[in-house]
């Protein structure tokens, strides 16, 4: 018996998805990161151009994990990227398989949508969750650096 | 006089942009790496759900510059972030600011559909890029690490 179940967040659920990328916000001791309203999920998660995916676990009807993606995409492969970025499990429902559960549900939506890649990034003290993506067979792009340009700079930039 | 315009590209496009990915490829010692056809880059950039978009930029109205870029989405932000999956100039028409005017017109676009950042992946080798990046106040988002999951791997977990 599977005791949590997964589905398909809907626009109804934009409250639930805002308490869990707080309760995220926390776990990380960054409780005051977090800009993002009920209206910006709502607008880009379930409006005309939906930009963003998301699935939720549930237990007993109440959500206690989910997982954000969307789709990018390689010019070599010529093919969608499905791409995480968070995923999350409240600590009090760890250890019941639902992370691992809703990894293996993006790959399914990953090859169901004809993605030939499936990634996300990972802070490099993070060890146990490397772990974890090394078992699935997941691997570090090694030698690609991820950079950002934000704020003034790219203002600056877009007046230039 | 500007030497060179930029465009957003159009369906008729096609065929340029596989060109300057090949062209990319190439530069890259890797000419083999590209599965990409024209259909792929039809259907994914400007079918019914376009997953991407592309600036050309032009001499004499010959495509010799492309800029690849797609939309992610911040969930600390609740905004979306431009990611620029590739830029390339062909090597005889560098040293005009083609670049640099492709970096400019990717943060206009950034601002203007209210995105708050701007990021794209660089090889840590690549100094001169690095560089020109940091000189437009782009930085390494330190501690982040790229991973994927591809192949056999992704199809192994979608059926777990």
């Amino acid at each position: 018996m599977q005791a949590y179940t997964l589905r398909k967040a809907e626009a109804e659920d934009a409250g639930a998805i805002l308490d869990l990328i707080h309760a995220l916000a926390e776990y990380e001791k960054e409780p005051d990161s977090v800009e993002c309203t009920r209206e910006d999920i709502l607008r880009d998660g379930f409006g005309e151009r939906p930009i963003f995916e998301c699935i939720l676990a549930e237990v007993n009807h109440l959500p206690v994990g989910l997982a954000l993606y969307y789709f990018n995409w390689s010019t070599w492969r010529g093919a969608p990227t499905l791409y995480l970025e968070d995923l999350f499990v409240v600590p009090e429902h760890r250890g019941k398989g639902i992370g691992l559960g809703l990894f293996s549900k993006l790959a399914e939506i990953a090859v169901d949508r004809r993605c030939r890649r499936f990634e996300f990034e990972v802070l490099d003290w993070n060890q146990l969750a490397r772990d974890f993506y090394h078992g699935l067979g997941a691997f570090h792009k090694e030698g690609w650096l991820p950079y950002r340009l934000e704020g003034e700079a790219l203002v600056k930039l877009a007046k230039r």
